[in-house]
């Protein structure tokens, strides 16, 4: 068992060479917060992404899939607003998307297939692209290749979020230095099937698109896709990955190092999304052993996760084994319950399916700190998987009870 | 669509032929609150039960399963206990039950094989079986075949719930009369893959168990398999349908006039389990048309009914209908959302998977009713299904984030 501290506020960020950021308030939000992020790549960058696996996806992913697929994996610009989901929009939300982008291709001179569109907010209500329109000259005038820009843009495509969230990472080879940043926004929805609500990875390496999809693929399945809040799945998931080539080392000289910043960057960011989750007081780490196979363990974790039941116990640091038990039995894995073993924190509290004697003040202690570990396993084999969940609290719902009206 | 109204509290009951019933409290609850629930049923009554998919059981359902077969569906008497469920408790919970089974075979002289045990409340705790057996024989002699008697047992079985749900149905056949009497438990853990919580049928009709079961499975799938308070399945589930015989009228005569009773019997035992769910404010009659199948529209109604976002937007009456596209759209159904139509109440609030104009207000008024309908036509098909779900509210989180704490 890993015992990760989790990142609540990002140590110093490291700044990757070739970016610039900026963000600023273009009154999308009604709070009147900053609202809409902008990041530069420079010429030759190069990009590859994982969106939701829902049917149902926001113009911005739609608009930004093609782009990726026309310019093949060349990225210049991310722009992103919170407030607004530009989902269910239709054609109308397409075409604005398609305007945003034009517009920001048109200040920087480049094709509008090289800006990469997110938005993220409130589904169902139209963009209003003119605001953004006429935001976008100050925008990209104030960018900036500096702490201050990360932090911008960190902030500015927030929405429930109460922190931003940073991840950086830095290793050498030779003379020369390799860095990666990552920024993301989460809070709620997530349950990620392909990547976490709006993930931006920055890096200076040298990598063509295809490199870039794959090592960003391996990261996700461990990190990102292997979180969840409230089991709801989003319209605008997206995880970017965009590499600027400034560092002058080509990716396949430095790969393993590389792949190894990016999964401590995507494990810290999935940390800090689910420790932020809306109403989240208890985040609970998840490990899944002897499983017949990971996608089994990953079912059991996925069952334990979503269920309301065991959710609210952990809300009330409550050692009710026997939710979980039921979870498991539920998951749709041909289990024998007199097989499994289930362990909060350092103490076994069920064994082999049955109650066995543990302290359960001592059990209550660790579900009431703000990490916890809970243990499964299951005795089928030799697979297992790791999966960062929460409680499920009053806040939650008083948060999600009043968000449109 | 139905406009059923929801049954709050039952009508007068009907008694059935044959029965009587019995409860006390016998120290199980901490509450002090009566925890001890008998029926009868004369020589040669004939039983069908159908029990929870859960992988993990209850004592109770492993021996009343294996009785059910070895007396070949011969009950001569039910017995529950509410405030431990008697699961997860190994070999020596098995013990337990059979040693209470034997118990009241005992008292009545009849076969252990011919006693059908229930149990409901916490997991894991050892079944204080002793208390149990000393209580059976004034449980027993106070038996009665009246409605006092079934409104004790009613409220014998009860655990989170507020109310007692009985109902029942009778018709006539020439000079002759079939009564059908329900009562049910439910208020959490509620989502039956087979049956409800705890759910006994009385009847006076003449059948045997093949013929109980067939009628049992039909009525089940149509009203009890199609509810969900929060997702979560019962270890315990089960449905029991008894058959006295004691009209003298066999079934085979009265097949259709019986379907439809015991059909309208279990719809409002459904109705009243899930309008008395934890912290339900709110019930919602989804219905789901135009779908490629019956597994398809059952597939999109638990995917909305499971939704925390969805729910929580229940509870605040907040017609926010991009969190139901949402929820459609990662149903694992190939939806195309542009032939996708929302309906709140009488109104629509998603054309073609877009927003379109509706009254807002009345939206919200519709959704801050007891029940409200909610309708989601997916343009695939021509099947459709109706699920009854609620909200999902703070006073859910308090209930469960404390229960054995």
């Amino acid at each position: 068992m890993t015992s990760l501290r989790l990142r609540r506020s990002p140590e110093k960020i490291l700044l990757p060479l070739g970016f610039s950021f900026s963000a600023l308030a273009a009154g999308i939000k009604i709070s009147g917060r900053p609202d809409l992020a902008f990041a530069e790549a420079p010429d030759g960058a190069s990009a590859a992404a994982l969106f939701t696996t829902n049917r149902v996806v926001a113009a911005p992913v739609e608009v930004g899939r093609a782009a990726l697929f026309s310019s093949r994996g060349r990225v210049r610009a991310v722009l992103v607003n919170s407030g607004n989901a530009n989902c269910a929009t239709g054609l109308a939300g397409i075409r604005a998307c398609e305007r945003v982008c034009r517009g920001v291709g048109k200040i920087l001179k480049v094709a509008p297939s090289a800006i990469f569109p997110s938005s993220t907010g409130i589904i169902g209500v139209p963009l209003p692209f003119e605001r953004i329109l006429a935001n976008l000259p100050e925008l990209i005038a104030k960018r900036s290749a500096s702490e201050r820009g990360v932090h911008a843009f960190a902030g500015a495509i927030m929405t429930t979020d109460t922190r931003p969230k940073i991840g950086s990472s830095r290793f050498r080879v030779g003379t020369k230095e390799i860095t990666l940043l990552g920024v993301a926004k989460g809070a709620g929805m997530i349950h990620p099937q392909m990547a976490t609500m709006l993930v931006y990875l920055f890096t200076d390496v040298e990598a063509t698109p295809g490199e870039l999809l794959r090592l960003l693929r391996q990261a996700s399945d461990e990190s990102l896709n292997c979180i969840s809040i409230d089991g709801d799945t989003s319209t605008n998931d997206t995880a970017l990955l965009l590499a600027s080539g400034a560092s002058g080392v080509r990716l396949k000289k430095v790969a393993k190092k590389f792949a190894g910043a990016l999964r401590s960057v995507c494990q810290s960011l999935a940390e800090q999304i689910v420790s932020d989750g809306e109403g989240v007081q208890h985040v609970i780490r998840l490990h899944i052993q002897k499983a017949r196979s990971r996608d089994e363990a990953m079912a059991v974790a996925r069952t334990i996760a979503h269920s309301a039941l065991v959710k609210t116990a952990w809300a009330g640091a409550d050692p009710n084994w026997g939710r979980i038990l039921a979870a498991v039995g539920r998951s749709g894995i041909a289990v024998n319950p007199a097989q499994v073993q289930i362990f909060i924190g350092e103490q076994r509290v069920c064994r082999n399916g049955v109650a066995c004697t543990f302290d359960e003040r001592d059990a209550h202690r660790a579900l009431a700190e703000p990490v916890c570990d809970v243990r499964v396993v299951l005795g089928r084999g030799r697979e297992s998987a790791k999966f960062l969940t929460t409680d499920l609290t009053a806040e939650y719902v008083r948060i999600n009870a009043d968000y449109s009206t």
